[in-house]
């Protein structure tokens, strides 16, 4: 089943910022609630926007949530101290988002992630940047895949992130993150591919087309999960139609069981 | 680029036949107008269902379409006396609709095509049924390439449908017809792939999203042509943005160009 990572509890959104600077924990339940509703299979935690306050704000943000989630967290932070507390308070196996291969980040996430039981969106980034070609993007995934199994971290515990890239920038860019998830599921069918996916319409009109059948494209490829809104009707409709094409939805339940919820429109 | 063959123009159609039945060029005339500007590159041509009228009604619409046609036409008829007229009036080198290995259209259309300069749409049918399995598909494909190479037609000139079948029946059906859109590709990359689509969904609600969702597996699988109707917006801007997105679009350009035309939309 695709693994819908729900990315609306981040303080850079001000509706959540305000919810979590005034304490307004119902705020806080109810998207929580619809995210869930909606087909989130994970919820993002990220309270990195409010500057100081980011270890009290994900304290009061799990406290708040934790008690109506359904299912399990992804704790979304670059500092390990406040990942490490995040980590103790969860109460079902957390996803951890995320490490790359970036030293300062590198370095910072390797001593915290190792022996813990956690899944870990590995980001295909380095200090030289953004990848530039489809085996630019498979040999950090190989690295990333590595030196995480070498901390104890199973191969299908992985979801590598190949890093979309805006089309307006370059025409190639869709064909070569597709061909790097082929290559790099070939190489492990275990992993899972994750990421955003709106990079890809950046500067071009009609975002929301292009977005939806660029992860119709990206599932074909063996994208296994993505970060996004759960609440936005036209992506989830495509997420849940094109895994019923790729025939991971026997007597096609899934699909129907959204268009009873009037969660699939034509 | 991707092929679009305009269906519209089908008396099976009820205003299609009304129009041939009256003589009203002008309907005509203008629903093949608003396909090309829809960007139809073959218009399909069917004069079929009135029975006793196809090679007068075939005829007419020929000479009223011709005029105007920028585009070349699809033949579209079972009998062989019928599509031999067809030829000898068409102006550009038509697409003839079609053979398959049932053996009596094999053998009424083997002897029209040898020697001729066209395009033909290859359906993969025999007198036992619809294919079973990827392998069937792509076993009947195999000899419907060799045998119209042996009269002269080369794979360049084939269009291989491969019978899309309803995902209600059996939800293994779409990765069905995928993986035998990749093997036909591997094969023969010469071949194109065209067909309907809209068989995926009979059975289930919402079909335009399950419609749409499955051309853009097609795309990714190999498919480069389909017989759809090009004034069907939801699934002719899906058609550009995959085509976008595989990297079919230098700079976008199609993709913006049918963004200002109004053609698609989010």
């Amino acid at each position: 089943m695709f693994e819908v990572i729900g990315e609306r509890i981040n303080t850079s959104r001000k509706k959540v910022q305000e919810a979590v600077a005034s304490k307004d924990a119902q705020y806080i339940i109810d998207d929580v609630q619809k995210q869930q509703n909606a087909g989130a299979t994970y919820i993002d935690v990220n309270a990195g926007a409010r500057i100081g306050h980011e270890t009290q704000d994900m304290q009061w943000l799990l406290d708040t949530i934790q008690p109506i989630a359904t299912v399990p967290l992804t704790l979304d932070s670059p500092d390990p101290s406040v990942l490490e507390m995040a980590f103790q308070m969860a109460e079902k196996t957390p996803m951890i988002n995320s490490i790359s291969l970036e030293k300062e980040r590198y370095d910072a996430m390797m001593p915290f992630l190792e022996g813990k039981n956690c899944k870990i969106i590995a980001l295909c980034m380095d200090d030289s940047g953004m990848p530039d070609s489809s085996d630019d993007i498979i040999a950090r995934a190989n690295t990333l895949v590595k030196e995480l199994n070498n901390i104890g971290i199973g191969t299908g515990s992985i979801y590598i992130d190949p890093l979309v890239q805006p089309i307006s920038t370059d025409s190639n860019k869709g064909v070569m993150v597709l061909d790097a998830v082929r290559g790099i599921k070939a190489k492990y069918p275990e992993v899972h591919i994750t990421g955003g996916l709106s990079n890809i319409s950046y500067g071009l009109p009609q975002r929301k087309i292009i977005n939806r059948t660029f992860v119709t494209l990206m599932m074909a490829a063996g994208m296994d999960s993505a970060i996004i809104d759960p609440l936005d009707e036209k992506i989830m409709g495509t997420v849940r139609t094109a895994d019923m094409l790729l025939g991971h939805d026997d007597f096609c339940m899934n699909f129907l069981k959204g268009v009873r919820a009037g969660a699939i429109l034509s």
